[in-house]
C-alpha cells in the first residue's frame, strides 16, 4: 500500500467542476473510472480543492492511497489511456502517508484570461471574451490594493457559508500578450468565486468604471456589492499548487 | 446590391468541416443561418476553399453578395451575435463585383501544429499528440525536399479524383516553442489531405524513420504509399489567403 500524488490538467469547460455530484459529469468521476480500470478496485481520490463548472486546470492536484501493481512512473500513460481527451494526468509520484492534496496546501496560484478586443476569437477557447479596451496600468494599480492579508468578503460570492473569510494573496500579477491580458494570482486560499470576483473588480478599474482605490474601500465595506461581477469560469485556470 | 468579403474564425473540431453537407453540422450552414438572421433572406456563400471535418481556421475568407441595409463596419458584431461562440466573423470589407474568395486566391498559408511531448495536455486543443521525440532540424531538411512546384500525388488523399496534381509550395517554416511544434505552409493551392499529408511526412523524418532525402524519392514516385501518415485534423488551421 502506498499513497500516490497526481498532477492534472483538463479543458474543464465539458465538466460540472471537479468534485463528484449527482447531477452532472465531473473530473473526479471520470478519474475515479479511469482509476478503477488499472487497479481493479474503487479508490477515492482527495483533490487540492474543487474547482468550478467550467473552470480548467494545468496543476489541480490529488492524491489516493492504492497497491504497488503499477510501477509509479507508468501511472500517467496508464491512466491517460483512459482518461478522455480533455483530462490528462502530466504526472504521479509515490509520496508519505501523512502527503494530503487538500490539506498539506500551502498556496495556489490561479491565472484568469481575457481576450481583450472588440470581435471574439474562438481560437482562444479558455478566455473571457471582453471587447471593452482595458488599461492595464489602472488594473495593476488596483491589484496593489488586493494583495495581503485581508478579509476578503467582498470578494466571496454571495449565498456562502464560509465563517472564517480573512485570506492572504502573496502576488497579483497582469500581462498583457497580443490580445489576451492574464491576471495570476497567488493566494494561501480562495473563498468561493474570489478569483473571478477579483478579475471582474480588475476589469472595472481597467475600464475606468471605478478608480483603482475604491478597491481598498470594497474590501475594507466587506459589501460584494462594492466589488465588481464575477467574471465567466471558462477564463479561469488552476495553474499551480505549492506544497 | 454589393459584394461582401467576410475574414473567418472557427474551433472546427465541433464541425463536419466548412462546407455544407447532408449529413452533419458545418460552419457554412451556421454562418448562412446568421446571415439570413441579419438579411431577412438567404444568402449563399462562397470560401476559399472547404476545410475538412475537424480542421480550424484563422483566416478563412468567404464573399456574398447583399443590400446595403446594414452597414459594412457594423457587419462582424451583427453576425457575432447570431454565430455560435466557436464561429466568429473577423472582419469585414466591401469588395469589387469581380472578387472571388475562391478563384481571386493566389496563396494560402496553413498551419499544422503538433504537441510534442510524452505526455498528452488537453490544455493545446488545436495540437495533433505526438509523444515522440522530434528533431525539428531533420524536419527542416526534409521540408527543402518539398518547396517548389512539383507533381504533389504522393501527398494526396488516395480515391481523389483531381487531374492536375501539380502545386507550388513557396515556403514550409516550422518552429518549436516549449513543447508545440508549428509547420507553416504556404502555396498557391492545395491537394486533398495535402497539408495532414506533409506533416505526417515531415514527423517520419523528425523521428528518424525515414532520412529527410526520401522526401525527394517519394515526391518523384508519386506514390501515396510512398509519404507518412495523415496527421489528425486538430492539429490543422486554415491561416491565410491572399489575394
Amino acid at each position: 500500500m502506498g499513497r500516490i500524488k497526481l498532477v492534472l490538467s483538463y479543458d474543464g469547460r465539458n465538466y460540472c467542476g471537479f468534485q463528484r455530484q449527482k447531477n452532472g459529469i465531473t473530473v473526479q468521476e471520470k478519474l475515479e473510472e479511469a482509476l478503477k480500470k488499472i487497479y481493479c478496485s474503487d479508490i477515492t481520490v482527495t483533490a487540492s480543492g474543487r474547482t468550478d463548472a467550467g473552470v480548467s486546470a494545468a496543476g489541480q492536484v490529488v492524491h489516493y492511497d492504492c497497491d504497488d501493481r503499477i510501477e509509479v512512473k507508468k501511472i500517467p500513460v496508464a491512466l491517460n489511456t483512459f482518461l478522455p481527451n480533455d483530462i490528462a494526468v502530466i504526472s504521479a509520484k509515490k509520496v508519505k502517508a501523512d502527503f494530503n492534496a487538500r490539506f498539506s496546501a500551502v498556496k495556489k496560484t490561479y491565472v484568469y484570461k481575457i481576450y481583450n478586443d472588440s470581435i471574439r476569437d474562438p481560437l482562444f477557447p479558455f478566455c473571457a471574451f471582453y471587447p471593452v479596451k482595458l488599461d492595464i496600468s489602472l488594473m495593476k494599480k488596483a491589484a496593489e490594493f488586493i494583495v495581503g492579508e485581508h478579509d476578503f468578503s467582498c470578494f466571496m460570492a454571495s449565498g456562502s457559508s464560509v465563517k472564517d473569510t480573512v485570506r492572504k494573496i502573496y502576488s497579483i500579477d497582469i500581462k498583457r500578450k497580443g490580445k489576451v491580458i492574464s491576471i495570476f494570482v497567488t493566494g494561501n486560499g480562495f473563498l468561493y468565486n474570489m478569483v473571478r470576483i477579483i478579475a471582474g473588480t480588475l476589469v472595472y478599474a481597467g475600464e475606468g468604471k471605478i478608480k483603482p482605490e475604491a478597491v481598498k474601500d470594497a474590501i475594507l465595506s466587506k459589501d460584494r456589492k462594492k466589488a465588481g461581477k464575477t467574471m465567466a469560469p471558462e477564463g479561469l485556470c488552476l495553474l499551480k499548487v505549492f506544497y
